[in-house]
């Protein structure tokens, strides 16, 4: 599964703009969010961009362009979205514990933990600052007020999540529900945020504002899904992750809580069991792994996510835009539904 | 040393705006936030408020009202810098490895790290958001836009001073330009922002806006060294700490600071081997406060918080307010500079 070739379209336009929100900042808690972001390593090196996707930042501008609005009026959005989730990995990393991120050591790994406090808070401060700076001339005072609110909304309700994330690791009885309502604010309160922040660069209107957030945040249900599917099923080498990873870190993802919502008394007993242990050997995760496939687990949560792939593509057909932008947002769902990494 | 009367006069309003800006926000995530400002104890029930000194938000009404504008206006900037006091210190309490505040278990030490950083963030979003949404009304756009700029602007400061307090835990030669540098970050920007934001719901005067700023980052200074001057040496009773803490906890303080810089070789060499410890007894507490008698570092640092005080001064003076507002701030340099608490 090849990456669409929009995450290319703007990759150099999103770089250039995040490197240059970055420039006046020279001092060594900003080093922590360079490396991070991957522009240098440990010792201030600079490296050759390995980046990501740059998903939310690319469907804030794709979003701008649907309106035929000219990207460069989401620019300061698309960079500020982008910081934002960078801002949540690096607490995430501290949160989880996590040592390792797209193969390198993380920044608390290397800086410490205190430290990366800071960097992740700061992070967070430059993206309303560059919202603020950048758009100042280019968009109407009341319209920047609506998109700085909009963001801030945006990153509480991802809090609210992470929130809940980490509480889920100490309860033993979470829902499906449940479940949705920690990925609502974890995952899709950003994508949502980061469709409408290109949107509002272009139009004011109300209904189409929400056509576009309604895709975003189903996209980012089933994105979310998808990559539970990954930390369970993903193929090491793709995901840099080992087999059946996330079992191992015992994590209430969607799986482990469908399975939990339909399994029969016994098998409910034996996932509890699991749960419970400090550590679980390769024999746990192998007859955790069993107990799932008995259950078809993967196939209905996979079912899940392609159900919100159906929602976030009817509201983009509603929103009627160009066939040419409609086909970019439905090429990002085909592959983000069945990615493999 | 009493507690000037003005800190009590704005007690009530503020306390009002607080609890009206977290009133929405019901979920656990927000009940570790009024734990913090101490208005419910760790299981959720009512405490009657025992408050802290609110200083920051109490200069920020002053300085809304010394320029002869109605401190309603103000409110908002004023919940808002006391949020983001807190936020700091919610974090800060993570970094420090410190488990108890105000005479009670910190945020982390009831919910955990990983909750705690999640509450510090949030925090600071609810900073800005009731800045922006409270003040829409009352203030144009453009003054809010200004507000929220200075608001980030200090919260960044504050981090940048709060990385380099840490890093000088690591690093061995800190003289007392790295030292100033330090506190005008973590601890001066956001006073002198406080009474910014208080003017600035009153005058857009470029002139009075900077003697206020300077008046307010003078005393941030001052009231600093103050703290680590009772950090060594305050009453227990007083301080709620034990007797030389700071020393116990090899903090780089002003006093340390100034000692090393002034130090005879002898001295030094004492000094440092005392930091490399992992864990200072009772006799090198004592050998280290001797050594600071005998250079007489008290009160060479007391002056110079003095002298922070003088400048501070002479700011509010060349501000041209009526003699009421002057004699109230020259009440809180008085009591910051030689409190006792």
């Amino acid at each position: 599964m090849q990456m669409p070739f929009v995450f290319d379209r703007y990759r150099s336009v999103i770089d250039a703009q995040l490197k240059s929100v970055m420039a006046p900042y020279r001092s060594p808690l900003y080093d922590m969010m360079r490396y991070h972001l991957g522009w240098i390593d440990e010792r201030g090196n600079d490296l050759t961009d390995a980046s990501g996707k740059a998903l939310r930042p690319t469907l804030c501008l794709l979003s701008c362009e649907a309106t035929g609005s000219d990207i460069a009026r989401a620019l300061p959005a698309a960079a500020a979205v982008e910081l934002i989730h960078n801002f949540s990995l690096i607490h995430d990393d501290i949160q989880d514990d996590d040592g390792e991120r797209r193969h390198r050591p993380t920044v608390w790994k290397v800086w410490g933990k205190a430290q990366a406090i800071n960097a992740g808070t700061a992070m967070k401060i430059l993206a309303n600052m560059s919202l603020a700076r950048s758009s100042r001339d280019a968009l109407p005072p009341e319209k920047q007020q609506r998109m700085l609110a909009s963001l801030d909304d945006a990153t509480l309700k991802l809090i609210e999540g992470q929130y809940l994330d980490i509480d889920f690791e100490q309860r033993s009885e979470i829902d499906i529900d449940d479940y949705l309502a920690m990925i609502k604010g974890k995952t899709a309160a950003l994508i949502a945020c980061s469709m409408e922040l290109g949107v509002l660069s272009g139009t004011d209107d109300a209904d189409t504002i929400q056509r576009f957030r309604d895709f975003g945040e189903n996209l980012g249900i089933a994105f979310q899904i998808r990559d539970d599917i990954l930390g369970i099923w993903g193929d090491p080498n793709m995901t840099g992750k080992p087999l059946g990873s996330d079992i191992r870190r015992k994590k209430k993802s969607l799986p482990v809580v469908f399975a939990l919502s339909r399994a029969a008394d016994r098998q409910r007993d034996a996932i509890f069991k699991m749960l419970q242990k400090e550590i679980l050997a390769d024999d746990d995760v192998e007859t955790f792994l069993g107990i799932l496939d008995d259950m078809h687990v993967r196939a209905s949560v996979q079912e899940m996510a392609d159900g919100y792939c159906d929602k976030a593509r009817r509201k983009i057909r509603e929103a009627g835009i160009e066939p040419g932008s409609r086909g970019d947002f439905e090429h990002i769902l085909e592959f983000l539904s069945a990615r493999n990494y």
